[in-house]
């Protein structure tokens, strides 16, 4: 049977990466699990950023940002970056996490996190309390001990990516692969004369 | 070392729900990588459809759609709804999959999958070939049988969320809880006195 829960914003799984907004010399970073792909032409991130964020402020005087998916062996500090704000301490300090320049954003990456997207701002959507930013991605790089053997594609067990779980409020990695897709689903389709 | 792999729309790890739109007289359903919490004041879903949809046809119709979380055991289903078009099939017919009316909108909600949120309608973003529509949850359904023992909070082990990963094209699910969310962090914070 199912039960009506209300509303809610709690959606299974989300990914955990850290945000980062400024430049080499004043960066904020943030973990955010409300973001996703936005669009494909051209490839977009969108993501929800509480108005009183200073990462978000840094973001909106630079125009862009970077997105850095970390491995589940930096959970503290990915988690670290949730909870404290950058209006009162310096996260870097705290973490020991270092930046490295983007190629062609100001905001810059963080070194010891292997996968990082550079992102234009392309629109932000007022709602409530939050500010739903869209970037484009304009470039991405990754440490080349995570890419698959045709250099080009990442291997997702590699990168070992963490992800979080609202609601039980926990860190979690992710499972070994079960199928592959655009595949396993034609097992409903009428057999080909 | 790092390397630049240019533009790209792969983030890691990817929810993969079922989008439903329509009524229950005429639905379509549409697996959906490129989607992730909007927003939390009003609780809001966005998600990326490309242009050429049936399903976003029918959620401009009627300005609302349902998100429904399969468990891993149904990426078969899940995969076909991304493969084929409901322009020219029926995609219930061909998974077996069954409708159930929603509580406060038009679009119906999958019977066989455990948790649905009920969406309405509040912005759409432009975005090349794409479109981002942002919808406000207004209700949300879980099955008992997956519920914490609080009777309130979804355990996101027993609805084993299906997970879709970008690049190598596979599905996987969750992996074991490594840590609490908003306190593996601390130990970054100086000792308070």
């Amino acid at each position: 049977m199912k039960l009506n829960l209300g509303p809610t914003d709690r959606m299974y799984p989300m990914p955990c990466p850290l945000v980062v907004g400024g430049t080499m010399e004043a960066a904020d970073a943030l973990a955010v699990a409300w973001i996703g792909t936005a669009g494909g032409t051209p490839p977009s991130i969108g993501m929800a950023l509480r108005k009183t964020r200073r990462t978000l402020e840094l973001i909106r005087e630079n125009g862009d940002f970077t997105v850095n998916i970390g491995p589940t062996s930096r959970a503290a500090e990915i988690d670290l970056c949730g909870i404290v704000s950058g209006h009162n301490v310096d996260k870097w300090e705290l973490t020991g996490l270092t930046l490295e320049p983007s190629r062609s954003v100001s905001a810059p990456i963080i070194a010891q996190f292997p996968y990082n997207l550079e992102c234009r701002v392309t629109n932000e959507v007022e709602l409530g309390e939050y500010v739903f930013v869209i970037g484009e991605v304009i470039e991405s790089h990754a440490e080349e001990s995570i890419l698959s053997q045709d250099g080009k594609t990442v291997d997702v067990g590699l990168l070992d990516p963490l992800m979080y779980i609202p609601g039980s409020r926990e860190y979690r990695g992710i499972g070994p692969k079960l199928a592959d897709a655009y595949s396993i689903g034609k097992q409903f389709l009428p057999p080909k004369e």
